[in-house]
């Protein structure tokens, strides 16, 4: 143990996840020896997250303006929603390149365990985004702001890409469930399968079992 | 790539030794969820250090006040001083329960190729606390405040405990030819050999021929 503030450092980064008693030792062993205008910028851009980090008025997403990058990007199809859980999963898919449409973020997945229903769950603004009623003694809108729909673009298909676990699954058939009443709207989810790369050896029985269910004709 | 305030927080974090783009996505994940408060402290506990560690007056560790702890106790035995490159290397001796002296913290080891000369190390400090008197054309004190010597002990041993690598051994020597003009003075170094629960396979042959050369009669 060490004295004073110090210490006090090194206690509060090792609440941080992923951040063990050394890993904060080191860190503020570190900081002891930075430039002080380093420490400045790291406690300004804590700040500037703990007062408000925007959220895109479309798709739900971090933004820095009112709407989004993505969003804002007019080559993209508007048309096309893919539907996700968190921010970060945005980026995964992004990597791919194959995504040209816009995003939702949910915020998370139906979790009733953690008291996650989908009232804390951007769901009603995704029905609003494709131009359903909102049934308001079943759903209220979680976000604080009605979303931008000055444009409504007609959508003819929203993927769901929530993670393929229980909380995720369940979420995927909430939506499915509740977007089928769209008529022209296709409503698509992510393919289960082998993972490219892996080996048969390896899979786990429900990955091989949704893999052979949804074998495909070559 | 994320966007505004959440980027950025992501890019300071990952400045941080050990944490890189993944950890600092999470941590900055797992901040835009936590209370306000526990940032604010973090914040606080930054500026804290930022704004200046105290180091104690006699042993230049650490310290809440101007006297560290472990110098002020006076169980211990205040004519031993232990010598270590740095603070944290206080705690590892002190977990092993078996000093009961006082330490000295030379704040590094001696490195010219680092521009780390004796000036940059305290070890006019420590001089002044044996005794010696100060050659001012060869060192000069790098810690700003002189040592408390009110209540001057008599230093009888002091034990190098640099580390066993380049550097440590370079200053290690550098302070045994300092220190070698104080007649009554015992200076002794940490023994080096086989790590205790090692397997003989797998020790380096550096550290075997320093347990060779160095083997005590049983």
């Amino acid at each position: 143990m060490f004295e004073g503030p110090l210490q006090d450092l090194i206690d509060e980064l090792s609440r941080l996840p992923g951040v063990g008693p050394k890993s904060a030792q080191r860190i503020a062993f570190h900081l002891l020896n930075v430039d002080p205008d380093d420490i400045t910028r790291l406690q300004d851009a804590l700040g500037a997250v703990r007062d408000g980090v925007r959220f895109c008025r479309i798709c739900c997403n971090i933004s820095r303006d009112e709407v989004c990058r993505i969003c804002n990007d007019s080559g993209r199809d508007r048309g096309l929603i893919c539907v996700v859980e968190e921010p970060k999963d945005i980026q995964v898919i992004e990597r791919t390149g194959e995504f040209r449409g816009r995003y939702h973020v949910l915020g998370g997945a139906l979790d009733p365990l953690a008291n996650v229903g989908p009232r804390e769950l951007t769901i009603s603004t995704l029905l609003q985004r494709i131009g359903g009623v909102l049934d308001d003694r079943e759903l209220a809108d979680s976000t604080p702001d009605t979303p931008l729909l000055d444009d409504k673009p007609q959508i003819h298909e929203v993927i769901l890409a929530t993670d393929p676990n229980t909380e995720g699954e369940a979420t995927a058939s909430y939506l499915a469930r509740l977007l089928q009443d769209f008529p022209d709207l296709v409503v698509s989810r992510l393919a289960s399968g082998m993972p490219l790369g892996g080996d048969l050896e390896f899979v786990d029985e429900l990955t091989l079992s949704r893999a052979l269910s949804g074998r495909l004709p070559l």
